[in-house]
């Protein structure tokens, strides 16, 4: 019987090991909440505080926030065995990687970076679903690690029901902070911004669905996205300026009350827009 | 059997068209597309391409874009009679006033200018359900309108299902540009911030649910918002501006790599997210 570690059993955590139970792996969480540890003992075989309780495991995940990473990479480095996959489910992968290759030496050729394109607005074990992956897409950068190690990190998220793809770790952190980064950002900057105004109560009042959708990402796990923050800053600077283009121009638009440009920028949009949606039904 | 005529049969039009049927009214639908006529007819007793097909009803909602208000009352002006109340359903509410003001002459009384909190990913007739006001909220300024046409325009709001408030124009105005109009712009200002991108096609395979949350309202209808823009313009800015404060805070902090800072920042974000949505479901 084949050994499925944990490490972080939040919402992506716990939906991995769920999945790791149904496909009849013994499957070991660790966490720092000993609340968290408590829930997961009801369908895990066993659970710890300890990282260390993971070494012995053929497969380890660690779904902790990346900030996290350095420090977990220092407990695994001393008894990881040769045979043992480690793999991740961090939202941005470049500093990953080199902090991987400077804390794990040569077994550093055990690690592999992927990232699952999965998510909710809840977080936490008890909103963690086996079937949370089922039809998503997850990333493998395959960085440092050896062919043996990638394709296994390959079959254990398919194992989950994903469809993996591969891409370089630069690759990957400029898409994801331009598609998924930074509508976080502004989604907090939006609530924020409400947050200050001193007709907040009766704005909130009146909000409704639009802003009920803009800001349901403004719900995500703030330690997650402290972290994702500093360790993909510089693209996601990078997606903020070329948003503030864009901004900029609606700007002086509105201001001359440009109606057609307006009205041009706002149909190209719609037009992306639907066209994406529709290639997601397909 | 009390008449009701639509101006502008979209969502919002047709859906309180239908609904007006369902309530045993007789409706006149007007609309400047042949096409969304043809299929009007199906559900309404008579349509007409001429405005001037609405002026004998009891009550006349109009539903089209803020934009083309100022036509719509120059052509309603001649033949309104005493008895009809008019109501409108825009998004901004201060101009479209002046513009009643200047166009109606003493016909202004019977103006009511409201607004239906209501909406959805999809434009058009076809979109359109006698159900889409249950329940939701519809803002009524009063402005310069008698009392017995604010009354009659409550309940015309309240026969199909929503609560109605009264407020200032200027009041409703500043709201929505911040819980409505803003997140639309940045909407439409993300999604054209990728559509400008060379990356662009592989950043939209990889976009996921955090993205189709965020755009959902940049699919919205181009005219229609380009028209908001312009009307309520110095409220957006004056919200924009804002929104640039905190974008700007983040973006410090990112920069100087302050992972407490975002933390706090996000943390209250969500928080306040959190508070907001359980009043919803209370």
């Amino acid at each position: 019987m084949r050994t499925l570690a944990v490490i972080g059993l939040g919402l992506i955590g716990g939906s991995f090991a769920r999945a790791g139970k149904a496909a009849g792996m013994r499957v070991i969480g660790v966490d720092c909440c000993e609340q968290t540890l408590k829930q997961a003992l009801t369908v895990l075989d066993e659970v710890s505080t300890e990282v260390a309780a993971s070494t012995q495991a053929d497969e380890i995940l660690i779904a902790t926030p990346v900030g996290t990473f350095g420090d977990i990479f220092t407990k695994l480095e001393d008894s990881l065995e040769e045979r043992t996959t480690v793999f991740d489910a961090g939202s941005c992968k470049r500093q990953v990687i080199e902090l991987a290759t400077d804390i794990l030496g040569d077994k550093v050729r055990r690690f592999v970076p992927s990232h699952p394109i999965a998510g909710g607005e809840d977080s936490g074990f008890l909103s963690s679903s086996a079937e949370l992956f089922q039809g998503r897409n997850t990333i493998v950068c395959p960085a440092n690690a050896d062919l043996d190690a990638v394709e296994r990190t390959h079959l254990a998220w398919r194992r989950v029901g994903a469809q993996t793809t591969e891409m370089s770790a630069e690759e990957h952190d400029e898409i994801f902070a331009t598609v998924s980064h930074l509508p976080h950002i502004l989604s907090f900057a939006l609530v924020e911004s409400i947050r200050a105004h001193p007709q907040k109560d009766i704005m909130l009042k009146y909000a409704a669905g639009g802003f009920r959708d803009f800001t349901r990402i403004a719900a995500s796990h703030p330690t997650m996205w402290s972290d994702i923050c500093q360790q993909n800053g510089d693209d996601i600077l990078a997606a903020i300026a070329d948003f503030r283009v864009q901004l900029a121009e609606l700007e002086t638009a509105i201001k001359s009350a440009d109606g057609d440009f307006l009205e041009n920028k706002f149909a190209a949009a719609r037009d992306l827009r639907r066209t994406w949606r529709k290639t997601l039904e397909d």
